[in-house]
């Protein structure tokens, strides 16, 4: 039999003990799980950043993995915890909004419940640091099985992140850049599917106009800024073998406009 | 049958090869452990942070758990390595100090042994890198069920760090910052109890006043400098969304002072 | 029976949703592997960064470890992705070089397989993230057994790296700086053995000269720079208790000398 998977995705960074102790507190309820690090330096309680983040990462997971996702600005205060169901999966969260990018482009729907069930959590629990006194002990019970039922009773709201969309007007695409990876490569949330359908004129982010569409880095020289769909399928902007970010001065919401000519069922450097 | 448990913290840096040849040492003896990254990203040779560090973990884990911590600026001179039994738990340590912090809060005594038995090491052992060539193969061997005897001699003497404490003066709690976490909160050493128990009529850590006693960081608007008791139930001052650290211009050892108006059982704001 | 063990090591960032995708898709097709991180904060791009990373960690490692490599500038490209059987383990790496100096070291022959198989891969593979779409699905099936065969034809040539080599030049061994650890340490490519055997008159770092031949950081006092046999079995540069490469300005590719008075057999300060 395989170890319940659970992942763990915090802004405590990297030296921080807090991880630490976290681990420990699920170990000691469930010294048989496989853990797994997502990340412990997402930047801090920036929720755009971490929606981006679980969107990215978690479809790609087995059914039965458990997330445990504490970037959690409002801890201690009368923020919920939920337990998510999604997709075959579960999610440990604030109720924040730090889901919700995965929440919109789920084709299913969630159930989610309320954590208030005490007898799953630690004996005492500190007013700053639910990730050790809760989060981590109900995910240990979760991981022995604990149906969600256990933790609390199922809601039908909770908060939604405002996330910013593109849109259409003419012949532009209108966006943003919603992430920067470690790289400088630049994200933005302009569908690819409409890239692909387009006859390009030109991509501009803020005032800088990208000299070419590309489908993958190689394709260009070392230096160039060049644009192509990302890996979560939509359109980027990057610098070959450089940062883009650093290169063009730009932070996420940074405006990213792309001009059709007409539109069209093809470009010629469209992936498959 | 679980897995067993062995942690490992170090000083190594994040894209260190030194972590992933201590986890190839290890594997190498037993690869049926399951690893635990605690943190490779401790200061450099920082031996307080990292007692701080173990204080503020090591008690959250279950019993059995093998702690492998690699902080050792000392690596290649006499000094000894220990394997210390405490709380349930092992530690396999430099005998630095660098689990000074947890020995003071423990409850129960610890067996330590002086880790001396070459035939648990690597044929080789470098001059630089006891945390592959000794550390690794011994606590594979342990995490196998050597008994604790088997590394070498119990002792009875080790080293101890000398770490800061706080002290009651007539109406005043004289502390310092211990510890400063990634998101620049400061952490002192004015034991939470302390606070509970005072009707408080200042804070200050260095020539700054802080403004508020809150029980947690959602209770103050942002930019707000308040003071609360930290998830190591200590005196902790800190930002509201933001860095306390930067915004004070204050380092580990600054001073913490808080003043009480007359002893008293609770303050208003305190935790259950 | 133990979980096979897998190992990551990537250039994508500690805080990049990459990482976690791509063990996202290794857990999809193989819930059961073991996952051990090396590390995510390779210098982005940087293959001799990557080569002496591999050869420091990867030989501790037990028979049967698989190492899943995405050290990859050229993905999206033509270059190939390759299967590598090496002294007992495994490694999936783009063909780039990035091993060549752990086959440089190794002892036996390698059998290199080309990664072509397509029915291993995820369903669709996008231009530019190679690892989540091939490495990832790839690796999590030989980690279930599949023979290397399975992913390709085996090939008798691939990409070496030009990696820096030392010589001996009459009374001089001429090296330089092939890598700077997280400490600052200046870790050669002069042979520890070199060193050893002969009788040594100087040793300077580019324009600096150290000061003295050391068996370990804690026979001089902090601040001194020192010359030691790096547990890489190399010279090595260090500053006691502080970082060698900030005191004296150096890079990967400065010049290391070290001048002979005569050739002999021992030297007085050598490791046993």
């Amino acid at each position: 039999m395989t170890a319940p998977l659970v992942t763990l995705t915090t802004d405590f960074g990297p030296r921080s003990p807090y991880v630490a102790a976290m681990k420990g507190a699920l170990l000691a309820v469930n010294p048989a799980v496989q853990l797994i690090d997502l990340s412990h330096s997402l930047p801090p309680q920036d929720l755009q950043y971490c929606s981006w983040f679980l969107q990215s990462a978690v479809p790609y997971f087995p059914p039965g993995t458990l997330h445990v996702v504490v970037v959690d600005p409002g801890v201690g205060t009368g923020r919920d915890i939920l337990l998510v169901e999604l997709g075959g999966q579960r999610l440990l969260v604030p109720d924040n909004g730090c889901w919700t990018g995965l929440l919109r482009q789920a084709s299913d729907r969630p159930r989610v419940f309320r954590v208030i069930e005490r007898s799953l959590w630690h004996a005492q629990v500190s007013a700053t640091f639910h990730g050790r006194d809760i989060f981590a002990p109900v995910a240990g019970h979760l991981s022995l099985g604990s149906p969600a039922e256990r933790v609390g009773p199922e809601v039908k709201t909770w908060i939604d992140l405002q996330l910013p969309s593109a849109c259409v007007k003419g012949d532009a695409l209108d966006g943003e850049v919603v992430f920067i990876d470690d790289f400088g490569n630049l994200l933005s949330n302009v569908a690819g599917e409409e890239v692909r359908r387009s006859s390009i004129a030109s991509i501009t982010v803020g005032s800088h106009r990208v000299e070419r569409l590309v489908r993958s880095y190689g394709e260009a020289p070392p230096g160039s800024v060049v644009a192509l769909i990302s890996s979560a399928d939509t359109l980027e902007v990057a610098e070959v073998h450089g940062s883009a970010a650093r290169r063009l001065g730009v932070t996420v919401g940074t405006p990213v406009r792309v001009l059709r000519r007409v539109p069209s069922d093809t470009i010629a450097s469209a992936p498959p």
